[in-house]
């Protein structure tokens, strides 16, 4: 009975889906069987002909063997490719392949290792691509909005004017950041090879050529030296997708609080509606992609946990790995699957700003009538702070008035000159941008 | 694309896969909206013949109705549910059932919470039995090992004798304690029922009495109030099945290290053999359950950090928990499963545990001399830390023998004299067990 | 060089900072040698003026032992029991006490989780009264404002009309459930005492009679059998506090979302100032309760994480557990305590409610009048949709005025007669809870 | 009351304790002051003797301000920046700086999050250094015991030969690895400031200016943009440390077991005793390297879920970050340096690994056997593992001498003949490495 296509939808995996899928992982850790078989055969281990007739058999059983046999089969030895070599032998015996030029000179961990690199690599550059479209529409509303006045929030409570230009520029450099991070840990996924103990003693002396040849077939970083027992590289990755799951959930956290009917700002451009009300008009895309978002820190803190591999394989942390880095991948790319459709299609209010902005009858600018206030006098933050207590207009607070004209006090609440350096922000944020690959390499 | 099935069987998932599989949801959710009908009829909310309509027409669709597309048409609204019930009403319409009659007064997350529940009760009922035999194992064990001496261990050193009674009692011991929680969470789970907003107010005045009967209907236990915010109980429930992984670990990781080479006190019955290596005896059932209880923690903490549901629905908090208990469920409920099968066919060697109990030549006994020494001299402890040190066999130290008769230390030096309340500790345990039930009410 | 003062006030720990400190630590484990030696003392194993002197030189130390001295000596061997027992012996000495009727039978592992159960016993009563205090502040909220109509918010939108009562009844309701799990979990803390190895053997055969006096002494549940590697205890204690910490978390987002500068429905009643902004009101209880909840999930999945404790003790895992359960207790216990100042002293503005209520005009009423509607047409909810989404009054919609008049819709629009269950559910909950105790026993 | 005394040196955090006090972080926040006071100045915010005056209160304030006090008093603005600034004030005002020239244009959390960096700074630099002495005593293993067979263990038992050299090859690889992540981490901590609402409107038009100034004046990276709410750089260093933690895990999880009294092949150089013991030698620096490491992921989980920053300032994730992040500086470093020490110290016992390595009686070069037989037979597979199975010696068993010769087969067993690669590892690992500096800059 399988799982996945109820909830991947809902949490923007449609597109990972398939690369993340028991038929992805079947038919990668064929394609590492196959690519073995070529690397081998150029160092002269097994013939070209044999390479030629594995490679076949095992693009022939990508399509055909069925994940459920090979979980069933792969439940006995603790992983699936313990049946999967019998498949691949099996498939090639007819053509007179031995079985020593299936599956020659590695371990199964070798085959999961570098499968799961494939997959990582392949998933996690629609990951990143997705990322960067987020990141696109973040910067595009940063230039529409640059000079678009709102009210920044600190603690949950308005503070002083900022733009939305702004807040989106920020939205982007985060996510920017966790794009190159991405990318750069995508970039760096090398293959695994190291044979039963990591000596790569079957294939000696020609193991660690083996193991370079293997890499290039299979469009993977090269190795130092097998890593089977040093998971800084897993850590790493799921860590890029952490940061990257991080950066999404602040933003559609943003989303979900300016799309409240009290505050109104912003509204998704396909709004979800309700079994029940049908007034509603949810940020779908916003709450799905957090509720994706949320659940990454705990996957990373697995990984994370799982990183003491005993000795030269690990008993249990190894395959704590698998699923876990898939959902990794699956829900993180969701999320920003989700957040690019909210984040692109946000309808902006920009009148609805300017009205919550002047919500508090100038309070906002207290900080500014302050600054004002204490050329002319050593207590002006005891004078607003008593103003704004009173619920009193700063214009019109003998206290304050009592050295500053009404009109220049007003002119001084005008949040569209208090805007500091927002538009350098913007600025400064879209400079900084570099045009976005889509393939990470 | 699905998933599911090619890494189930490895991590002991097998009988629970069809009861967390996207058809078991959507099976689960049209028996929630079929009782729902049963439940509004009972009331005069709807008819009895239009509940038996709806409820036939959920039956129908929960054979029919396909995951994949209800997974896409979700999409949009951020839960299947929504197209769900559209299905149900399409399902019901010849027969002349208003749409008003399906879905009764409810919303998405009444359906959904209501079927997790059911789904957790289900698949809790088979976890629980696993753990119950796992439990029913280890004191089998205990009692035919009550006095079977073996090395005690800590901080990865021998320490003392025990027997392999007390070490199972206490694996027993824990076994039971997180069993009996964990049924005990199980048996509280109510159905969850509040309407589009909490107040039921669509049924009003039938409202508690629709939720009550909803309950009775499914098997579930009654809700005092809708708990659609408050998430105490999945809290618990995750929490539940995170002791009982820990539980698991606690045995598997003791497994893997007396099924070791240099160790060989214990071997799997059915252990794992190896794609390169044929000598290989690998305890792949205590390596898989290690495997997948190193995963539950971390989606412990993901609930955990997930119960803040703001106000009567939250925006991704809710979506959060779908698939996290359904993981929790099933890697818990796999654990205990390759666990059970581990315990109950492990093969016990006491020679072993006797030949290794010898390693030190007796300075496991140390403690005992000291107490002996400690009636004669005030330096009782530094004597015998100077023998150990120097690798002198005790009863033939000058230092010891000053004062005890080198046959008295021999004496003092058998383990099996020195095993304490192992015994006793071994029989408690025992003592102390109920017989278990499979099926928690 | 110490911390602990500069962050615990904010984090509401004040109480607890000294059930916890360093400080409670030594305490703690001097009053377990102590009891230790009038439980030995009682099965003979020691004089009764043994014991005496014993007890009296750790009630000395207890006030003396530089925690900072102990810490270093304890590097060495890898916790502070070791030199604390040397010290023990020191202070005896000179009453004449042998080196042997100090810590006698025991081993380090015994003090420091006796220690630990009693550090928790103490601070966890102080976190539950705390909650208690909170639940009791929500229950008056409920009671008060059993009829306050406000907005009930899904996804982040408005919904339906429910109560101030109906929510806080349920802020009620997790808060007791948390209460009365933890109290629950504090009852049944056991003392640990199992020698060496777990068998008792220096004691033999008065073993399990001085690890029940031992109980008594310090007024801890006895033990079955000793749980030195099984953790399911700490797992549940640990679980506890995070489920709390939940609930905590849930209200504590409320509270932060309507004292919101554009929602204004509650506000607290000592709100923080800002070091810049002279207006700021900040829900600091709120957001302090927050920030330590926030930080309880990953505690709890350390804990859980760390249960596999390997054979008769854990090489690291058992080590794991000492600070990170005094964290559990003083994070969850510090936004305990900020919760209970927040929801106790909230300032509730019901003009407000009402006016956010009335801010989309009716809409939030719509699934009433799509209701009302399909008693005439098939079409009901497509044409109140249609209206909202036009932007239209309901009352004033061709669509709906074709079959209801527009005095019916207005009334139908009325929040105030659409609550339906809401004051029965605040009833149902308070008529459940029962007084709190401040002492768990 | 404090705490961090009592268990602090045991986790290894002797050194990184002061930079991560109480004391440290008040010393960082005045730090902060007292540069941003020379930057206002520069740009001619403030004047130059202002600023001389206010650093100068600063660095007193340093060494007088006690950090209890600022706790208590930040309790109501909810954290002990706005206390700090008002007791930095009062320190000025005698010499006639007006409060206006302190903390000029910051807010509390530019403080807080600058302070942050210059603590991670600093302690992240002493963690390095302790990574780089463990990374560089395991590449002293590793050269000196490049050739030193030894068993390789795969999924907890033996598999076939490796070297020691290979195995710490790898802890070198891993720990460089981390070490390295770290480094280019610390390197770029920036400044972070902002004002009040993140557009540093207060400074405006020399904001940015005082920025870069301030970050040039307490030598830390000059921020693009203030990144109030872009949490990113935390969510890296966070899992910077973790992956660090990771590698730390490994490594004392093998010393844990090879120091195991049944394995043998390493002892710590200043092994713990135990208090009830004496013949105990455990392996106290690995094991309390494992117990610091394990309370990392859940730490670094904690972080990464508290990535959603809302609007312009997080009403709870930002303030869960301070003792987290410190924590994860201290756990991390602690179990660095506990490692370095373990494995600077390790006593390696070459014979006890030959000797586990023959234990099998050459079953674990059965690998081996099998590639030779599979040149005469089809079956050699099956022959080599029947042969294991029944427990036969190889050169004796009939199908496998039915076709190589007994001398062969025992040429073949030797495990100093099948170690591939394992030299070419050492050699790669080492040759990659570079010399660690001390200081990231």
């Amino acid at each position: 009975m399988t799982r996945g296509e109820l909830f991947d939808p809902v949490f923007g995996a449609g597109r990972l889906s398939s690369l993340l899928s028991d038929r992805a992982w079947v038919s990668a850790m064929l394609e590492v069987e196959g690519a073995l078989a070529h690397a081998a055969a150029d160092s002269g281990v097994i013939t070209a002909d044999q390479a030629v007739a594995v490679a076949a058999a095992a693009r022939t059983l990508s399509g055909t063997l069925d994940p459920a046999l090979l979980g069933v089969e792969g439940a006995a030895g603790g992983n699936p490719v313990i049946p999967l070599v019998r498949h691949l032998r099996a498939q090639c015996a007819p053509a007179g392949v031995p079985g020593a030029a299936v599956h020659t000179g590695a371990t199964s961990q070798d085959v999961l290792d570098t499968a799961l690199m494939l997959i990582a690599h392949r998933a996690g550059t629609v990951v990143a691509a997705d990322l960067a479209a987020a990141a696109d529409a973040a910067a595009l509303l940063a230039v529409r909005h640059r000079d678009t006045p709102m009210a920044a929030r600190t603690l949950g409570q308005q503070a002083l004017p900022t733009t939305f230009g702004a807040l989106t520029a920020g939205w982007c450099a985060a996510l920017d950041r966790a794009h190159s991070t991405l990318t750069g840990a995508l970039a760096g996924l090398p293959v695994q090879f190291g044979g039963a103990a990591g000596t790569l003693a079957a294939l000696y002396p020609h193991g660690l050529a083996v193991a370079d040849r293997l890499a290039d077939e299979l469009g993977l970083a090269r190795q130092a030296v097998p890593w089977h027992t040093d998971r800084t590289r897993i850590g790493e990755l799921a860590s890029a997708l952490g940061v990257a799951a991080g950066a999404i959930a602040k933003i559609a956290t943003d989303v979900v609080f300016m799309a409240a009917t009290e505050v109104g700002e912003v509204a998704e451009d396909a709004p979800g509606g309700s079994s029940a009300m049908p007034h509603k008009r949810n940020p779908v895309a916003a709450v799905t992609a957090r509720g994706a978002a949320l659940r990454v820190p705990g996957l990373v803190g697995t990984v994370l946990g799982s990183m003491a591999h005993e000795f030269q394989r690990a008993a249990g942390a190894w395959h704590a790995e698998w699923e876990t880095v898939t959902d990794l991948l699956r829900l993180t790319g969701g999320a920003a699957h989700r957040l690019a459709s909210c984040v692109s299609g946000l309808h902006v209010d920009a009148a609805a700003m300017a009205r919550n902005l002047d919500a508090t009858g100038g309070m906002l600018l207290a900080e500014r009538v302050t600054g004002a206030l204490a050329a002319y006098t050593p207590d002006a933050r005891e004078r607003v702070t008593a103003a704004c207590a009173a619920g009193r207009r700063l214009d019109a607070d003998p206290g304050v008035t009592e050295f500053l004209d009404p009109a220049a006090v007003r002119e001084l609440l005008d949040p569209a000159r208090y805007l500091g350096h927002a538009g350098d922000i913007v600025d400064r944020v879209l400079a900084a941008r570099t045009p976005k690959k889509e393939t990470p390499q």
